[in-house]
């Protein structure tokens, strides 16, 4: 386990608490706040499922205000498929945070995660979020709190920070995440809360989010299981205390600087994600180029690494890799046999829709390191993108067959 | 295993025969021939996948001249993702059969089934023709032979029949099939072999062949793995021995009577290929109603089957219902809560977007018997489907990660 995990406190103006309140029944901590000092400009990206949990129905509405200054979130129940009651004790989370800060319910985003359909226990949560007001601080020991109380079946709390300049300022970025299984964000992503001090409006923050989001191995380009949770949400928060002359022009340098940093800092969150899917051995790393569109691109690298028999291959670390262009085949991308080839490391096994006189060693030993890497091109056009995987091993199966609801 | 496998000589005038040549390693069966004694009009359907294997591009060509008179098969290599060397030897194999048959090659479909990405043994395989041909008879023998030269990673041969009457004749038809691992026939279906001795034409017989395949439990309502094969082939062969009046208008009683007992056989065959899913202790039968409109349902239930969580759910007979519903979430199908609606056997779980009082030890009998039935209602629409999965177990990834090239 990390030691450091220096992240949301990082950025100047947010404090962060963690606990223990008997909401998950293995007395793990299960209750986590974010706050600002002043008000934030707030950017969210939340899931593509049309079953949306009641948190991300009410996170929806609360981020049309704009502005925010706290992040509520419980683990061990996920608030979701609850209907009205489940939305009225997201509301009460909110206004619950809102009552100790001074603020507005609107301006405090609640989430909620584990098992779905089942009510909040809110007679443990209610209490909580007096008890982790009281607490706020700053540091790592306050970080390392809240990204161990958003955890289900991660067995290792996930946090990252990027910091870089603008002329003289620093300007600092730190976030916390989960995931483990339920793990295939499509447009949005599973639970990931950001900070930054940078002064930036809210026009270019939603700008940088989407990029970042949607970056080469960041969170819309990762599946542990193909699975895309109703809970899936993205916040970052700026509070502006860097300094820095406030960023509004999404071409200028600042920005370019800024959506860099924070694209860098969803990478590093992503890839400790995909490294602890449930029942990981290997990560895959597949790239796909010469689509007809980057559209393309995502179907085609989708497919392959949501692949169960392209999984069990890499997990027997078995070059079978028939069944990487298949994947590919019925993706739905447009690609033809003659335009395709693959490389699996630096061993090009098919060319041009022919197998190669490919050394079998050199691919075995390509396929049985712990990160294995397809770079499959399926065509001549301008897309590309780069997706992270995993192999499926029989772990994966023990975890979500007997996580009993 | 069954005993008895009759199926595609009892319609008259066909005949078969299976054998062991050595294309497979492991010395079982590997060769199969279906032959008839008269022009047969020909009907038939190949993989979506766009990566088609090189006897399905030469199969569609073949199919163009809508008359057949054999259909030759090995197992044990795919001949897939071969190019042009595969090509000229599926051609091979037809030009072979050809010859002992006094017919075009035109009018024999090769198939192959195995590993991908490897020429073909055509020393083996040519020989294997000549000894078939001379040993070509019907009977229950000769249809168990060719169901199991046919068979990969299945465990039991295939083979089913339905008989039905138009007037005083009796029309038979007759069916083999393989299937185990990836399975997930879209539009298109694994390698199945009909014969029928009805008379009917050509519109008539392509017409119930489409139809028959998208029945609810037919071969494209299936999925073990979701891994659309690129050698999919369904193939209907109709002799007109039956003697009765050739069918040709698709709105008549005698067609509707023979696509009825089409998409018997068919379902009888995808049943038999489910079942014999790789690693399979559970079959999933997930009805879809409501929905805006049938790809819709067929959206639906194919996500929900396919789900990875939905399966360990099932192996570990865990009523988590939330993986459900939130499968049919991301599908891309239309769907609200308010207007969906889950009964798991017997039991409703999930109201118009509620959770119900359930009594948990019903769910979990539903959910531990050897064939579990989802039904879900996502809105008010007249798009219907019935889908066919199965759980995931250890031994699926046991068959898979050690599946070696």
């Amino acid at each position: 386990m990390k030691t450091d995990l220096s992240s949301i406190t990082l950025p100047k103006g947010f404090l962060a608490a963690g606990g223990t309140f008997g909401i998950k029944a293995s007395g793990k901590p299960d209750l986590a706040l974010i706050a600002s000092e002043v008000d934030c400009t707030l950017a969210a990206v939340f899931t593509t499922n049309r079953i949306a949990s009641e948190p991300v129905i009410l996170g929806r509405r609360h981020v049309a205000g704009g502005i925010c200054r706290a992040i509520v979130c419980n683990s061990g129940n996920a608030n979701a498929a609850t209907g009205a009651e489940g939305l009225a004790n997201a509301l009460a989370m909110c206004k619950a945070v809102a009552r100790h800060l001074k603020c507005k319910p609107t301006q405090v985003l609640a989430g909620s995660t584990g098992i779905i359909g089942h009510p909040l226990p809110m007679r443990k949560i209610l209490p909580g979020i007096d008890a982790l007001a009281g607490k706020l601080s700053r540091g790592s020991k306050a970080d390392g709190a809240a990204a161990l109380a958003i955890m289900t079946t991660d067995l290792v709390p996930k946090a990252a920070f990027v910091r870089f300049k603008i002329g003289s300022r620093v300007v600092t970025l730190g976030g916390i995440c989960k995931g483990s299984g339920m793990i295939a964000p499509n447009m949005a992503t599973m639970l990931g809360y950001i900070t930054t001090d940078a002064a930036i409006s809210r026009p270019a923050l939603r700008a940088a989010l989407r990029a970042a989001v949607d970056a080469d191995g960041s969170f819309n380009r990762l599946s542990v299981d193909q699975h895309t949770s109703c809970s899936d949400t993205v916040a970052v928060l700026a509070s502006g205390l860097a300094g820095n002359p406030r960023i509004t022009s999404t071409r200028s340098a600042a920005y370019r600087a800024f959506a860099a940093a924070l694209a860098e800092l969803c990478r590093k969150l992503a890839y400790q994600i995909i490294c602890d899917g449930e029942g990981v051995t290997r990560i895959i790393r597949a790239t796909v180029s010469g689509a007809a569109t980057q559209a393309d691109a995502v179907k085609a690298a989708r497919a392959v690494v949501d692949s169960p028999l392209v999984k069990c291959a890499v997990h027997g670390g078995d070059p079978n890799w028939g069944r990487i262009v298949t994947a590919a085949g019925y993706s739905g991308a447009k690609i033809a046999p003659l335009t395709t080839t693959l490389q699996i490391g630096p061993v090009t096994v098919y060319h041009k829709g022919q197998p190669t006189n490919y050394n079998l060693e050199h691919v075995q030993k390509a396929m049985r390191g712990k990160e294995v890497h397809f770079h499959l091109t399926i065509g001549k056009g301008p897309g590309r993108t780069q997706f992270l995987g995993c192999d499926l091993s029989r772990d994966y199966i023990t975890i979500n067959a007997d996580y009993h609801t």
